[in-house]
């Protein structure tokens, strides 16, 4: 049985980005002396070129395959052909729970060492939101608060999770955290809204 | 006469960054059909090896020259040997207001067309915070709260920029947000504070 659509994308564009996410920690970790430098960055240009024959205008956006199924492909948390995305897996539980697990690396340093506040903020805004998001419902955030108990380390196995504190009409409260091995590093909670459809 | 160490490294390193963002930009918007891709893919794969050869632990951290001075080059906001940062330069005023002039591209997506939200509590983490950094005295997140006005578009220039609106011992509350030529699409507050030396 062939694959579906969904499946013969995934296996040729997710090696690429997985490729290209390699490429963009040893960019900023290598130590490689000028030539080699001057000679890989020619390369790549190459690369660049090659793949700029045919290109979407703008941002990947909200694609779908001929059967109608979604591709978010291209989003900065969970796009799985962007390379500049950890990606996050997200799960939803049935009770309405939504986590992710992942580790960081070199990529989203802030403090030597540490994952930058900022990211850390970019990721619960997206895993609180997705509490509120529906199929074809999509929310956008109204208002996010995070709180930092400690530093949050690269390269440590983190887990973040939200979940649902309270509805109100077109608002859903969400509250959550991110978690390393010894707890909590990092608490949210926000406020997430259905826009009215016109 | 000869340029300063940190001219000499950036001229060998920041093109490469260059070239890898442009790349990571493509990677996420090229149409290229399975041959070209897996033929592109292994080239990139080579070229990692090859810079892999040599590479610091972990993360970039916090370098310095001989010469002692800072190198951040790795931060995922505002490094400039990092793929995955747009990267920000951030500007100081003599008054204390921090400033910062950018637009954002494929990779910095959330809803179709747009920043995602969390994209924009990463910068104005950082550049609310950068109000609060003295050289050798860095300030970390206690809290951020972002509220969101309208959704903050790609491909279009942005400003963000932040202000102290009052110190407390080791505190400092900080206010700002990012613009379009429209005007505000998210406020930010802020607690930055400064760690006690031990």
């Amino acid at each position: 049985m062939a694959g579906s659509e969904l499946d013969d994308l995934r296996a040729v564009y997710e090696p690429l980005a997985q490729s290209v996410r390699r490429l963009v920690d040893i960019t900023i970790r290598t130590t490689a002396d000028a030539a080699t430098v001057e000679a890989v960055k020619n390369r790549i240009d190459c690369a660049s070129d090659e793949l700029s024959a045919s290109l979407v205008d703008g941002s990947f956006g909200l694609q779908h395959t001929r059967d109608g199924e979604a591709m978010v492909w291209g989003n900065v948390v969970i796009g799985l052909r962007n390379p500049a995305a950890p990606p996050l897996k997200v799960h939803h539980d049935t009770d309405g729970r939504v986590w992710a697990e992942f580790t960081l690396g070199a990529a989203f340093e802030g403090p030597p060492g540490h994952v930058h506040g900022g990211v850390c903020a970019m990721l619960l805004d997206h895993v609180l939101g997705a509490t509120a998001h529906k199929p074809g419902k999509p929310a956008v955030t109204g208002t996010l608060t995070t709180r930092y108990r400690r530093g949050t380390r690269l390269g440590h196995p983190l887990r973040a999770e939200a979940w649902v504190e309270r509805l109100e009409g077109a608002k859903t409260f969400a509250v959550g955290h991110i978690a390393d091995a010894d707890g909590v590093t990092v608490e949210a909670d926000g406020v997430f809204i259905h826009p009215r459809v016109p």
